[in-house]
């Protein structure tokens, strides 16, 4: 691993703007972010409809920007900050695996540069100084039952899912109904991601709605008057971290929001930071295009104002195999039939990223029993819908060197002036309604022919509209094993009815989010959880992370 | 502000083993403790009952080493860290005041290098991690109600006092009464403050015990196999944080742990370091002397081994006159009389600091409104009470310069002969039963009669006699605002009969708290929390902190 400077200064990054956290972790001050001058290419990694074990987007990422250095590119990877509660759970750290990894692991997976735990802290302290207005009879005459701001955690803790508070008599705050959230699930880790620096900060904290007065109306954080002191918990939070892949490339992890009810991309300081430097930005959105890429484009980047070149689509042969019907404990058997039969998962990712108007380059990440047959026919599959290119992508086993023929593509592709878009291609404008946005993801986006609305979330978007916040783009939860709502639907669904169950506002950050179908927002543990098999040695260093 | 580089390498410490966040804090490495070669003596800072307002320990305890700096000695300050939750309530931060302060204060009293965070973050996933096993019947057969572990948040939230889990069906853990704590009266706090090293954590951690099986045996961490994934989560943790006086003397700043439920110090590991390369090391013991010293002695210096050379006790003459009768809002007010009838609370305090053998200083914090008369009639009632020496100090308005009278006087009792204590006297032995252990404790310290126990506290004490926890020492648990266990009793009072109404096992940590009277685990916010005042401006400075 390189001194943290010694990356900083490989990239161009003045040393004075450098925060160290240890010698290999670094905050960076917002008055690095240049501009102006030379900009680097910005290119999304998003991926198909994975199985549940995932497609390696992370791992494809950090490969493809070794592949990248590898060429004698300068570019930076800017991904998410894992959060701590998985690592104990199913689905352990999030620093990519094999020889495509970001360094230092233990301490990027483990607290890392604290922004975590600042966005924790800040949630619940609103929530007490809400609740303790309440209390005093203080708060924009908002009842108890009014309050709908959670409280959070980073423990994959399914006891607090929902519980009673205020037990014990008068000294404590009244009896109330309420839960925990994930950390990552908390508007302010959505608000650190979109933010562009302090005094937007504080503009959308104060926008957070808090909860209901007794004659019905919002009440914000600004209308209690509490911004300042959630300012002073985030302030620092708001600074990109610098770490290192396992190549020494330069890697910005920066803020982790839920790939459902929220965004599920890294921040926009982050992006803005590395486009001033690299001349290619590789930057992951979480989930398949029809989360994480299609949020990229309609919440993230058309608020950023940042343009994006192409977009790098993680498919695999295995996944295909699931999407034609084998079953999970088969999937490394090569099937060539089984993964043509679904392969039309693979072609309607690679039309929902060219229906925005960018060139695609479909990364094959190879897994061991895959065929050489499989891979030339999903690769000529790709080619036919209209991939800019495709590549096979080895960086688990083989590091930069099995990231060199991707990285190749991925770069002419970014710098391909006859692929460049000119205008981006959003599948709603946002002065249509609400039900209108809805529609048009649903159609272009998830294949579905029509979209049905519960009694209940169509009344509360009406009163959003009376709100103004039909002018927010909408963030849809719903389930990432499948391009529809229904989990059991492999490969491409079409012409079906999109259910929408309920809505609701993230005004702070900036977005709507709509449910199709119940999302969990607080994870519990497994039977055999990792954390069992977890121990440290005398000398410090994690075992079995 | 010093770089903490240029800190470090003035106190001796090689750069090697430092650990920067950002560039005035420091971890340093275990690696750094040197426990043979020149040694320095070790100084407690201890006071009297205070008001509500508190005697001002924490300046005292910096302004003291800005003077011995100022002197030409090499002395090293080592506080507690402050907690985040009271700086939004009432009491503010935790660096001192005027000109005696630690800093960057800002970043100490929010998020400092992550130590609390990782308490918090420890303590809840434990939580989750046994309630996962209980859940799953995976638990020594200890079934949800046999839970006695409880959950911790930095927020002064009173409505988690006392909640309800687990509503909400079958796929959420069985229904539950619980509570939540601050993180500052974890158990895991307390561990952190009195373990030696990694080896010695993961022993502690393994002690605690988190409930009762069905058939009434203790069951810890070691029984369920996870002291592992919590060492990951506190392998850092153990390191003692390193930032400077507002004169650039090294202060060593590590572990928070409650002044009753807990010890009230900071870390072992801190005296430990800060003893190898200072010539005076000036910790701070939380409240008064019957908590705080008492505790520090029996506590934390029996089991680290370090020896003792004298004891600062902190008096005003504005505490003489509120234990004298005076009511609060005319403190600042010259009283002689009142003053002089309060004194018997500065004897006391001077009788138990030299009831284990130390040497005593009294260092008169002075306020605006002393007399001459006041503070001389307070220093002739201390020299009669038997203080190795007095001085007045005044480091809140002078720095340094206020200290050095003082500074003078505790070099000189510290490096004494005459009075270097043989042997430390303490109030119980180790072997002594728990009742008798109390007693000890409530004659010499509280200046009790007898104590009476309630039945419960008693039965209990049997059992743990029957699991060798008797052989633990014992942390009481009282108000803070009088010698005895009643808030309203000022000045000495003395044969009354102390009360023990519950107590508890902190096998982990390694001692036994007894409760006298209800101890508030959880703060709440009063009806104007400071939060309100605060904010941060566009270039990243809080204002009210």
């Amino acid at each position: 691993m390189d001194p943290i400077n010694a990356v900083a200064e490989r990239l161009g990054i003045d040393q004075q703007h450098l925060i160290p956290y240890g010698n290999t972790k670094a905050k960076v001050s917002l008055d690095a972010i240049r501009e102006n001058g030379p900009r680097g290419k910005l290119v999304v990694v998003t991926g198909i409809t994975p199985t549940p074990a995932g497609e390696g987007k992370t791992t494809t990422s950090i490969g493809l920007t070794d592949g990248l250095g590898r060429l004698g590119h300068k570019p930076v990877v800017n991904l998410r900050e894992p959060a701590l509660g998985p690592i104990f759970g199913i689905k352990g750290g999030g620093t990519g695996g094999g020889k495509a990894r970001i360094v230092p692991e233990d301490e990027i997976n483990i607290h890392f540069t604290g922004d975590a735990h600042a966005v924790g802290s800040t949630h619940n302290l609103l929530a007490a100084l809400v609740e303790n207005a309440v209390y005093r009879n203080n708060a924009c005459d908002m009842s108890p039952e009014g309050i709908t701001w959670s409280r959070v955690t980073d423990a994959s803790d399914r006891a607090l899912r929902q519980i009673t508070t205020g037990l014990g008599g008068n000294a404590n705050s009244p009896l109330r109904e309420t839960r925990f959230d994930f950390i990552t699930a908390s508007e302010i880790m959505a608000i650190l991601a979109l933010t562009s620096d302090l005094d937007d900060l504080r503009v959308r904290l104060s926008r957070i709605v808090v909860g209901t007065s007794r004659s019905g109306d919002p009440v914000s954080v600004g209308d209690l008057g509490l911004a300042g002191p959630l300012l002073a918990v985030m302030r620092q939070t708001i600074m990109p971290n610098l770490v290192q892949t396992m190549e020494g490339q330069p890697a910005i992890v920066h803020s982790g929001p839920f790939g459902n009810i929220a965004h599920g991309c890294s921040s926009i300081i982050a992006d803005r930071l590395a486009l001033g430097y690299a001349d290619i930005v590789i930057t992951e959105a979480g989930f398949a295009s029809d989360l994480g890429f299609e949020k990229f484009m309609h919440i993230k980047t058309r608020q950023s104002g940042l343009p994006v070149s192409a977009a790098v689509l993680v498919a695999s042969v295995r996944a295909l195999r699931w999407h034609g019907g084998v079953l999970r404990r088969n999937l490394a058997q090569p099937n060539l039939d089984a993964m043509k039969a679904g392969a039309g998962n693979l072609v309607h990712h690679i039309n929902i990223v060219r229906s925005f108007g960018l060139p695609v380059v479909v990364a094959l990440n190879r897994f061991e029993g895959d065929s050489t047959e499989e891979l030339q026919a999903a690769a000529a599959i790709a080619q036919q819908a209209g991939a800019y290119a495709t590549a096979e992508y080895s960086g688990f086993a083989d590091g930069g060197e099995g990231g060199v023929v991707l990285a190749e593509a991925v770069a002419r592709a970014a710098h391909d002036p006859s692929v460049a878009p000119d205008t981006i291609d959003y599948a709603y404008d946002l002065d249509a309604s609400i039900e209108d946005k809805v529609l048009g993801l649903a159609k272009r986006v998830y294949g579905a022919g029509s979209v049905t609305w519960t009694p209940d979330a169509r009344r509360r978007a009406r009163f959003f509209a009376t709100q103004g916040w039909d002018k927010l783009p909408i963030c849809m939860a719903k389930t990432h094993l499948s391009i529809s709502h229904d989990p059991t639907l492999k490969g491409s669904p079409s012409g079906y009815a999109f259910p929408v169950s309920d809505i609701r506002a993230s005004v702070g950050a900036g977005f709507l989010y709509t449910l199709a179908g119940r999302i969990e927002t607080l994870p519990g543990l497994p039977s055999q959880p990792r954390a069992l098999a977890m121990d440290v040695t005398s000398d410090g260093e994690i075992v079995n992370l």
